[in-house]
């Protein structure tokens, strides 16, 4: 079993952002498909840290002005979620979430030599994707509504997906 | 822990239900990007209600025929999910929720004054979202598909997202 | 309590489907919406089967190059899910399932004369839907990313929805 001091806790940021990467744009009238790959290696094995601000800032580089945003981790063994960005309560996920889905178990998928077993159960909790809907060219949030990217299996690089389609005006 | 009579469960519609508000409405030639933010102030705490016919509501006033209807609660206390409006399965549901994220523990998050870290891990359960697709006008569903709200910290306003794009012919 | 046995457990392929029936598909200048129903009647109760060259199917049949691919169960008793195609996973994934929401319990909806109040609570751990990206006319997944049909009422007719949206140049 974990402990949460063996997660990174961040609420306000991603430690170990590396890049976003533009891999398709697309416009036709007024019309805009906008994708990027964000690129990230945390230097932990597990955490939960504040993805708002760089899905911010592709709506924002996509110029779509209503429309939808999608953001998916490209990985079995990392989620995508949405709530509060209170400290206490990021100690209460990974403790619920270890709860659920422990660490150190004797998974079947360890037969292969791998020992991330939990990472994959782990990600059905959090869901690994979620849609952020885009009004007057800013996400439509509640005020407390943050999107954060879970790590399962950390210290190496990840993608994350950024997909906005909608009218430009 | 919670008893199941601690909920509001109603498998018809949503008690509290306030007004609908457009917040957006844009047209293109045939295209339809239409937002609305449902406002509810259910009367109990915790409900698990009915929220299909609202939906179907929205989707009327969008005029799309064919499209995706996106729904969000706007809150981190709250969930969206879809299942079957059967009275029994309705207490069923709501003391799995409490069983796998329970009202009254310790919870890091109450550091901050408040008693609600429940919440805010139940939302992971019933996720807090979700999209309905439309087709021929109509929400695309099998016979038993009903769209429910999933309140955890119930008596005062809440929003609901309702975004619908698509094609009106 | 189930056994992984009583799964039917399949990393490759859907035995038991039937067949991809169109039930629309719009076009308006480069932009399409192309919506099909999958029939499976899978031949064990419960299962994990790998859908995605199913999903592949329709993406290719639509000729979106650039959008979104909307996959749901069309029954409150299945999922949809993505995760790694890898078999000992699965039994894992089966084994986890079955923990947290198991078969066989004294559930309130069965005093309707149903037997299948899990698979009702089964479908909130994997959700029953997922939205898939479509980039460069394939879909925008990391190395691992497989989607799978979850069943857990099966051996009757059962439907999936696929809504592929997007631009076709």
């Amino acid at each position: 079993m974990l402990k949460t001091t063996d997660w990174l806790l961040d609420p306000r940021g991603v430690p170990g952002f590396e890049r976003h990467e533009v891999v398709a744009h697309l416009e036709s009238g007024p019309h805009v498909h906008h994708t990027e790959h964000l690129h990230v290696r945390l230097p932990k094995r597990y955490g939960l840290v504040n993805l708002t601000e760089h899905v911010e800032g592709v709506v924002e580089r996509s110029g779509v002005v209503d429309g939808i945003c999608f953001v998916s981790a490209m990985h079995i063994t990392a989620g995508i979620y949405v709530n509060d960005a209170e400290s206490g309560l990021l100690e209460d996920i990974a403790r619920w979430i270890e709860n659920l889905a422990p660490y150190g178990e004797d998974y079947a998928h360890h037969r292969t030599g791998e020992d991330n077993g939990d990472a994959h159960l782990k990600s059905f909790l959090t869901n690994h994707q979620l849609t952020a809907p885009v009004t007057h060219g800013k996400l439509d949030f509640g005020t407390w509504q943050q999107i954060f990217y879970a790590e399962y299996d950390g210290k190496r690089s990840k993608r994350i997906l950024v997909k906005v389609m909608g009218l430009t005006r």
